[in-house]
């Protein structure tokens, strides 16, 4: 994903392309009139107030074309200077304008213009020399902006555009745009059935639909029965809890802002967890430990809620409510290394029978300026610091250091996995946390006898199911694996008539093997049927006929390919069976 | 289980006996002070101020031996008439009968006293003739109660017990109450960590433990894919809800106080939900339905919050957080039937499952007077009620009718299943409702393409996990077959030098079966660990010595059985993967 921000020359091409398209607009819309067009990351845009008239997407290949138009005509871009008082004359029609003068500091004396043609904007440069430069644009959309920002302001129109050197860079990010679109966890979520969203039931408060959630409860059962079988402990905790709990932990203090407000109770307060720690810290102390009861890995798919502001929430991407595979490891300081080395073993575990291979170690530290966040004893965050530096260092993974993104209780390993369209997502962590078994005053008994503390590594491998699951829509563009899809079979008789016995019989035999089978005995085409199952993308489609039924055998499609496989029933179970458990 | 206070004569005999005790402390105590000693349905008690003598649970023996020579003495219990102003007089030391005396209405100018030898109460009677016939007694517990049950007020002792006739009759109830103790779920909740309470998290939150959460995974999966495998389409939604929401759905109004409060963001307010019917009807709503397409089978293993008094919560039966196997069957009209008719096949085939055979079917119908919770139409709760009438006398269930059981919408079915100590649980419901899809303007497209509302049938199956776990404990008395028991196998090598290395190769070969093995290795005596794993009630344990060693066999003990049976390892894991499948 290109940052056009970030490069000087498309960023002085994008901005001049912002000129063009405001001098086009004028072409067509005399009275507009123009508030500001900055380079954006994705490109540049305009804010345009057109009085009543209204610009929309089946309009943008006008301007383009007018564009192209004042693009060959190839005026020179030419700037000049003038004064505060010779600017506040030359724009005294234009109030927005007059509004961006008047802001400016009267020490500016000289302030800079930019003409092209019969086209001139108040602006800092720099440009390009001539229009003639400006061929290979896009008008990507357009929407309302409020002036300023500001709801209480009138709606402007702003147009988005996006500006290239040649032809060939152009068409590559349209089609990356395409493939984003076409990626969108939104879109697809909602195409295939997977959440959906109701303003009544609230904002950022997702609803998962069958098929989306038989993939998390797919993915619930695969991590919980992996961790299980490492020596996690599932337990089962509430998501709310007292103020008091999180008092004690610190949430209150420093994590208050992104909490749900508390509810009382007569004398009592609760809030809406924002994580589990203080849950499992409080299990951990519900009994005595010895040194050779450690580690103890407390886990759990725990429900949290998260007050995200309601412009922020996004599909099941950032939600209000979300659930965590979440895990809380008490151990000696001597099991930290091989408990962190084991942590990044089941990472790299699974993000093999996920397919992942784009990811990167991300040492994510505190910024020691900012103190009210990141609280508690300069020594212990230095020694956890260092700690994990040590570990990773022998462990031997490749990270690298980011100030600033700790958590407020200790430093973490981040691992930052990049989707196929560039997206660069936090999905698993690792966390070491002095402060935590201080606050909770949490102990074992050491060889000695003595009491002394344990260290707490808070760890999440597919992180949020939610976040992840968008993560999984956006990779695979929703075409999931065997294990994974929520429909792996649909059968298709050929004919109702003749068929549908024999597909019945195979739907209940493949759904006996806990296969999860679908049957398609609409009368519809047989054509549109086949398509139909191509657009759920199913893995695969059965097409049952004559033969089928008289062989006693299973013609299969697999998704996107348009050659058709016969076998007999048992050699398609064992390979389903194969697929399902080596995850392909 | 027997109410004293429902039978006429061990009503009068526990009431004078809680004389009896009366006048021993008397004897014991001179200076004791009694306030009020009424039968209750587990016997009597007597609220005694004793200044500042405390009488312990070890006091209570002595106390019985002195209420026995008083019995063997025989007086007789002769009752007397008094003026109130005799009455005044007569206890004049004795705050506590001035106070009952002075609130008695002036009307009564007749008061009556029994006496007993040296020992006068005031009271209404009636009692037995003579204290002779009081011989079968014991005394319970003692514990403090505020005077008037005010916090404001003294504590006053409060001594329990009870009364019988013959000594039969009161060793089968102490019998009875030694039982309950022992199946109390909290207590054996605790012994076999299951869960755990802490105030810091807050009250009525309890904390699932590893084997706790174990037994509740296993009933969640039983559930959800018994559920998949008959056409139920399982989802998964948020536990809060905007206010607006259940305004909508009529749980604003009508069940608010058993809410936790609400939580204003900004211009949102948000709720925790008790219920997850609205969810489910707005994802219902969500798409189009043609009457082909039902009915549709909404389920979800749900987590609902309600406000719960903090004295009315108890262990994992009652509590503020918990979590439904709860479903909303969308049909046509003529659907019901069927419908019903599964879901009660449903409950049969699942309490065969668990062993379950002592339950009743209760038809739960409305109050027709209580009009301000059960809202709505009238014609509609009487169809509604008939229908449900009509339908169980078509399948043929046995059932009783209770008036004013009926959930806010609409009436039910409840099953009321009887655990081994008699307590009365209604485990699973199912309900007729018409009022939530008229509520949410549901509509499906019937036959003649005219939109018309769906029926709904709210039903659970296992009810709330949570309290399903406890009915589940009290009844086995936590003794779980092998597919619920939280550790199914223990393995105990006889000597760690000699038999350990084959025990782990047993340990990882069981595993691989999806078995829940442990491995007890520490240095304990063979006799004490195999003691502790009875007390763990684990259903196999496996004692590993030379023998099983050199021949590469099993030697294992059934919970319960002094037997050890060798077999070879395919035998076993044959049985117990029967044992898991048969659900035995």
């Amino acid at each position: 994903m290109i940052n056009i921000k970030e490069d000087e020359r498309l960023s002085k091409l994008n901005h001049s392309c912002a000129h063009l398209l405001a001098q086009a607009v004028k072409h067509k819309y005399p009275h507009a009139k123009f508030w500001v067009g900055p380079v954006i990351e994705e490109g540049f845009y305009y804010d345009i107030d057109l009085g009543d008239d209204v610009i929309k997407e089946e309009d943008l290949e006008m301007l383009e074309k007018e564009m192209k138009k004042i693009s060959k005509d190839g005026k020179r871009i030419v700037r000049h200077e003038i004064s505060k008082k010779e600017a506040l004359e030359m724009f005294k029609d234009d109030p927005y304008k007059l509004d961006l003068i008047e802001r400016m500091d009267d020490k500016e004396t000289i302030i800079s213009c930019y003409t092209q043609g019969d086209f001139t904007d108040l602006c800092r440069g720099p440009h390009v020399d001539t229009v003639k430069e400006l061929k290979y644009f896009k008008l990507l959309k357009v929407s309302g902006a409020y002036w300023k920002g500001d709801s209480n302001n009138k709606v402007l129109q702003r147009i988005y555009g996006i500006c290239f050197d040649t032809e060939q860079d152009l068409e590559n990010h349209l089609k990356y745009l395409e493939e984003v679109k076409e990626r969108d966890h939104r879109k697809l979520g909602k195409d295939l059935e997977i959440f959906m969203m109701s303003d009544l039931v609230g904002k950022g408060l997702p609803m998962w639909l069958p098929k989306g959630a038989t993939l998390r409860r797919t993915l619930d059962r695969y991590i919980t029965d992996k961790e299980i079988s490492l020596g996690y402990k599932h337990v089962c905790t509430p998501s709310v809890g007292s103020v008091d709990l999180y008092k004690t932990s610190g949430h209150w203090e420093h994590y208050k802002d992104d909490m749900f407000p508390s509810m009382k109770l007569d004398d009592e307060e609760y809030v809406l967890r924002p994580m589990n720690c203080p849950h499992h810290m409080m299990m951990f102390k519900n009994s005595l430990h010895s040194y050779r009861d450690l580690p103890i890995r407390i886990a759990e798919i725990a429900n949290d809620f998260r007050f995200e502001a309601s412009g922020a929430v996004c599909g099941i991407e950032r939600t209000r409510a979300f659930t965590q595979n979440d895990s809380h490891i008490f151990c000696r300081p001597d099991q930290i290394k091989e408990e962190f080395k084991n942590v990044i073993d089941l990472i790299l575990d699974v993000y093999k029978d996920f397919g992942f291979e784009n990811y990167s170690f991300r040492l994510s530290l505190r910024d020691k300026n900012n103190t009210e966040k990141y609280f508690g004893n300069d020594l212990l965050w230095e020694k956890s610091e260092n700690e994990l530096r040590e570990v990773l260092d022998e462990v031997g993974v490749d990270y690298y250091e980011a100030e600033g993104e700790a958590a407020f209780y200790g430093p973490k390993l981040d691992v930052q996995v990049k989707s196929a369209i560039g997206h660069d997502v936090t999905l698993s962590t690792i966390q070491l946390d002095y402060q935590l078994p201080e606050r909770f005053e949490l102990t074992y008994i050491d060889e000695h006898g003595d009491k002394v503390r344990p260290v707490v590594i808070h760890r999440a491998i597919l992180g949020s199911l939610d976040r992840f699951t968008a993560f999984l829509i956006e990779e695979t563009k929703g075409v999931f694996k065997t294990w994974l899809a929520p429909v792996q079979i649909n059968i298709i008789p050929v004919n109702n008539e003749y068929h549908l016995k024999y597909s019945k019989e195979l739907e209940k035999y493949l759904s006996s093997f806990g296969f999860r089978v679908e049957l398609d005995s609409r009368e519809e085409k047989l054509s549109y049927r086949m398509r139909e199952s191509q657009t759920k993308k199913i893995p695969f489609t059965l097409i049952i006929g004559d033969n089928e039924r008289d062989n006693d055998t299973i013609s299969y499609r697999k998704f996107g390919s348009r050659d058709t496989t016969t076998v007999s029933k048992k050699e398609f179970v064992d390979m389903i069976k194969d697929l399902i458990e080596t995850k392909k």
